[in-house]
């Protein structure tokens, strides 16, 4: 079993009457970051709670994951709640407690897809191909920087802090090691994996932490089947930085450029 | 009192012991959208009752709401509960109640803000002074459009639906009628006020509702004191189109330059 289809691996301990399960799951040591567990991860466990619910209608279309306390090593709970049960769109809340205290929080939305126009209004940019893209030598060694394939392009300070920027664009490929099929939890645990948009401005890296990510789900099931083992072109850009706190904007496509999901997030920073 | 007050007005009807406060509101005619209330207007509320919570700590740097169900014109409660309480953050859960069945829903986060590095790095775009620009003939007749000032220099399906385009980018400058000081709820209302970006793409007013919406703040509360009665200018852009979905990323600017919050929001639209 992959490493991640171990850390997503839940269990039903209770089914409410009105709806709600309890899960039970473990952190896995092999996405251990520096502190606690890496934050994908526990977003893919919020999302694995509502796609093993027996009434989950549809497949992920939004996400939003809130880091409220460190997730300690070792078990947990998420509690699942289908809210609301539209024709074709479900509303979630979740949370994730460790001994009795919730450590996260998260709503998502699932519906099922129709057909319709489309179009990817943001274009994947022109890069070389992942073949092409030498693997750096990390400046971090944490677990899971080890789980991802990173084939930087530009401006990651994962190889490289080098000197103050005024752009914090970073793009790359990225694929799990080893590979493994795309669905929604594995992108969900991707959509985490841009390094602090503070460490590239300031060629420094200061304390920092995600507080709030969310994660908008364009691929269906069957393009990220399509998708298979293939490498994730991921581009990120800080937008404000102010008071303690800054957020980004990411979009993450297919080697074949489909825009498989965009993604933003919020992230505390000292000094 | 201003028409936006008179929305955000909510009386607390209950204390409970895990700290949740439940709320009354009404909905507001002079905000009223085809259908039920404008829904940025709605994630004032939801903003509202974790503000003028006895226990609240700091100010919103977060805020994402999720539309489960129509809001019906009339009462509502708001159940307002402080999840997790840290020294600097705070972790809201809420939710919306009609008849006793959610409608909406919202995570929030506030903080106490510090004094520490700071860069806009998406920059205010060059445009004319909003005196300059002229205020347009709507397309619609809706209640709430006639709560804002709107000067659009871009791209808005608001004034003319015009010809199909490759791309969804709008700018305008808004400010209430009348004016107000600005607030955070204020700046939430203002969150949601881009017209459906398919509307721009495909010169085509189709079905569509917002699913869920974030803002990340990015002003103190000090300084949205400063910009007080000023034009706010908002520019945004559709990301991806599929399935029946779309998100759009944008930004909110002070007239000084100053970036007040960015938001994304996740739309549903047919055919």
């Amino acid at each position: 079993m992959h490493t991640l289809d171990q850390a997503l691996t839940l269990t039903a301990l209770q089914h409410e009457a009105d709806g709600t399960v309890r899960w039970q799951g473990h952190t896995h040591p092999g996405y251990a970051n520096m502190v606690g567990p890496y934050g994908g991860v526990t977003a893919a466990q919020m999302l694995q709670a509502a796609w093993l619910h027996p009434q989950r209608l549809g497949e992920p279309v939004s996400l939003t994951v809130n880091f409220c306390a460190a997730v300690a090593d070792g078990a947990f709970t998420i509690v699942a709640q289908p809210v609301v049960t539209n024709r074709s769109t479900q509303h979630w809340m979740l949370r994730m407690e460790q001994d009795g205290k919730v450590v996260t929080t998260a709503t998502a939305v699932t519906a099922l897809r129709r057909d319709t126009w489309a179009d990817d209004e943001t274009k994947m940019p022109v890069v070389p191909a992942p073949e092409q893209v030498p693997m750096p030598r990390m400046l971090l060694d944490r677990p899971f920087l080890s789980r991802y394939e990173w084939r930087v392009m530009q401006g990651s300070p994962l190889t490289e802090l080098g000197t103050t920027s005024d752009t914090s664009l970073t793009r790359l490929w990225v694929r799990d090691i080893p590979p493994r099929p795309m669905d929604f939890a594995g992108l969900a645990a991707m959509a985490d994996m841009f390094f602090p948009r503070v460490y590239s401005r300031r060629a420094l890296m200061v304390p920092t932490g995600t507080v709030s990510i969310t994660v908008y789900f364009h691929a269906s099931g069957e393009q990220l089947q399509q998708h298979g083992m293939g490498y994730v072109l991921g581009q990120v850009q800080g937008q404000g930085f102010r008071h303690g706190f800054f957020d980004h904007v990411a979009q993450l496509w297919s080697q074949s450029g489909s825009l498989l999901a965009t993604t933003h997030q919020i992230v505390y920073y000292k000094e």
